[in-house]
């Protein structure tokens, strides 16, 4: 692992500058007034899900610890951050040593949440604190919102293996960070090249419209491709009629023909018509892949098509409607004084206009039936008992909280495919409504044991 | 100007890889098939502006330029193409000495489009076209749509300021592309520090309600706030109650405190009774800041409200529900033959579920009314005859398309500055209509002159 690595396809030297003004700001009072090393504990969770979702998706965990990792001020940015008088000289050699040392935890990565799950807990002096949360924020809001729809699409699509196709209409480097919430959401490959430099992720691809019209007929382009990228191709057979298409295709490739793509029309009627006539060739393996504005539900309105593979664009990387998760970094706790050793105390804001936050730092449960299908989230305050099963009630219940980093040091990296496989399953253990794409209440109620609900 | 720099807070080798697998397999299928050099038009374009939407902005023509001068392909980027075989070994080759020496024209960053403009036109052999499709597209479609909105936003707030504070809700460096996107609408500052540091974007920002809830008492917070950031800072007032608090930051800062903020509740009733309060006490020039949940229509609906300035975060960077543009990148016009010299034809995938275009290498000029009111867009094929007036029919009228690259050449490198003042500029020249929030077609209709519009 590269910690100069910020999930960027390149490497970058700090990730100090995704930070909002105001973290700055608020280190150098905090620093004048004595404060800035108060014990502090932060949550990340959000208040609801996007209306009509079922169940949100963690995603971007493995992203944040490189960005922590990485979070230093270099030269560079000192000099600008002074050019601009954004900071005091203070707070700037403050900056300048600055490396988090504090502890992070949080749910594992590829696990659901639900309104109040405390899917990250940051927990340090409030200066080394309070810095992390715009970056954090950035890239939980980012990941998550995309792995969810990425989930939904997959529950879908059932064994159909979908291709994250979006990378033109998102910023090209959160399409690679898209491609990375999609395979945590179920996905299997991308056409994002980027995604599978820096991660791993299986790319595909053989041609656009525009490789057709290059060529003077579509035979010589169907020539051309199977010439070089060998019949096992996929042949895009809608650039003028799909019927002579589809016979031109098997023709210059021959009943093994790998694929055809169809990317535009009605994909219902289309695929059934292409499946008559592939077979009828006697190119009963050759494959159908749909490419077409796809998102869930016309995933959903195609389980009846003879269908292989979906590839999904700009539905995927926008959040398929909810291209932003809605998840807060708050002040939760901090230390009652700035005595060493002082406790901590709650801390919440006062509810106005629905911005209300439950004070205390919080454990997390998950509390399953005797069927294993999961009934609750339960997130208490105050200590957690002598263990998940007694702090929550059960025999079946499992707590969600991991150790992320401890004393600055990331001591959780996982494989993206353990995080993927973590997804499927805990997914599985959710009641059987979270596969419905209809709006409806979330599938698990956030329960608050007695003591660790609101004050 | 840093050739080596790619829209990001810091310096990147290479935007080479933010490309789709099958852009480079169409470049080896192209290049076997003897293809690959000939002579191509692409054009960006919009088939239809997000719906009831009254015009878009073109904005991330800079990046696009950054990211072309340095698509190349490194070493360690061959070796991944290598080692996962996307391409072959002749392609490897042709990669390896890849740099686009194509022409790029286009509109001027800043100005507005409607469905059929073309925003983009790249012109050059086949293969070295067609791999930049992807990172142009990325471009054009996130940045155009947070433009947009951000357009919107600054039509409804008039002279009053705008601060773009939405890095938290979004990808860290869309967010940096969000902030230089949303100065171009009409925004002028951002929270986030890697936009000021990349774009000399204005940053701004003092504290959040952590930094309340950090000290004992409101009093105390105010207190370290106003002795490190001076009077003139901004006091965040709605952590407990909102009248004491404003109450009490007048005491500690004096009336000659800078400004308070307002992050949520109803923010009308409380901008009003704030400002009472504020004048009672005295401190007529402190100014009030909402930052709750706002776009365009929040903004318009406080226009009657005592406030001075917006903060707005989420609905921006996500194109207030339309969070990316639609458009495309299609060859309209290639050579006849591989003869060197072969004339241009225009090429067009056959219409099928509205995906058609129209061929052919497009001129854009727009019409203007005895009154300097724009009347038009006028879009054609062919040449453009002596001039846009003779083509287009009338003195009113101006061409829109700039040369931006020239035998891979950057030749119109401008100030972000200068692209705000041009969109301010070219939208005060749109019908009165465009200043509409509501739902409605696109202010100017587009025109295809005789001889030039659909085959």
């Amino acid at each position: 692992m590269n910690s100069a690595d910020a999930g960027l396809p390149v490497r970058v030297p700090s990730t100090a500058l995704f930070t909002d003004h105001y973290e700055l700001t608020m280190v150098q009072a905090a620093l004048r007034a004595g404060t800035a090393e108060r014990r502090s504990v932060f949550e990340v969770f959000t208040r609801r899900l996007p209306a009509g979702r079922r169940f949100g998706v963690v995603a971007g965990t493995g992203r944040v610890l490189d960005a922590v990792e990485n979070f230093r001020f270099d030269p560079d940015v000192l000099a600008y951050l002074r050019e601009h008088r954004v900071v005091d000289e203070p707070t700037l050699a403050w900056l300048a040593d600055y490396r988090f040392r504090g502890d992070i935890g949080g749910y594992r990565e590829g696990d659901v949440y639900f309104p109040g799950s405390p899917v990250l807990r940051v927990e340090g002096g409030f200066a080394e604190a309070v810095l992390l949360e715009t970056v954090i924020l950035s890239i939980l809001n980012h990941d998550s919102a995309v792995a969810a729809a990425a989930s939904r699409m997959s529950l879908a699509a059932g064994d159909r293996p979908l291709v994250e196709m979006g990378a033109r209409r998102t910023h090209e480097l959160a399409a690679v960070a898209a491609s990375r919430a999609a395979y945590v959401g179920g996905f299997s490959a991308t056409s994002d090249l980027a995604a599978g430099f820096r991660y791993a992720i299986p790319t595909v691809g053989t041609s656009a419209h525009s490789f057709t019209l290059l060529h003077d007929t579509e035979r010589d382009a169907f020539t051309a491709q199977v010439d070089s990228l060998g019949r096992g191709t996929t042949l895009l057979v809608d650039t003028y009629d799909v019927a002579e298409a589809v016979r031109l295709a098997v023709e210059v490739a021959g009943p093994g023909l790998g694929a055809v793509r169809i990317d535009s029309g009605d994909l219902l009627l289309v695929a059934h018509r292409v499946r008559a006539q592939l077979d009828e060739l006697g190119a009963r393996d050759t494959k159908i892949v749909v490419t077409s504005d796809l998102d869930e539900y016309a995933i959903a309105s195609l389980a009846a098509a003879p269908v292989d593979t979906y590839g999904v664009g700009t539905r995927l990387v926008t959040g398929s409607g909810h291209p932003t998760a809605s998840m807060v970094y708050k002040l939760v706790a901090r230390a009652a004084s700035g005595d060493p050793g002082a406790p901590l105390v709650p801390v919440a804001k006062k509810s106005l206009g629905g911005k209300s936050s439950v004070g205390g730092r919080k454990w997390a449960a998950r509390r399953y039936g005797p069927d294993g299908v999961a009934e609750a989230e339960i997130v208490g305050t105050g200590p957690f008992g002598g263990g998940p099963a007694e702090a929550a009630g059960g025999a079946g219940t499992e707590p969600l909280q991991v150790e992320l980093v401890r004393a600055g040091e990331v001591v959780a990296r996982e494989p993206l495919e353990a995080v993927r496989d973590r997804h499927l399953a805990v997914r599985s253990r959710l009641p059987l409504s979270a596969m419905q794409l209809s709006d409806g209440e979330p599938v698990l109620p956030t329960e608050t044991p007695h003591g660790g609900g609101p004050e």
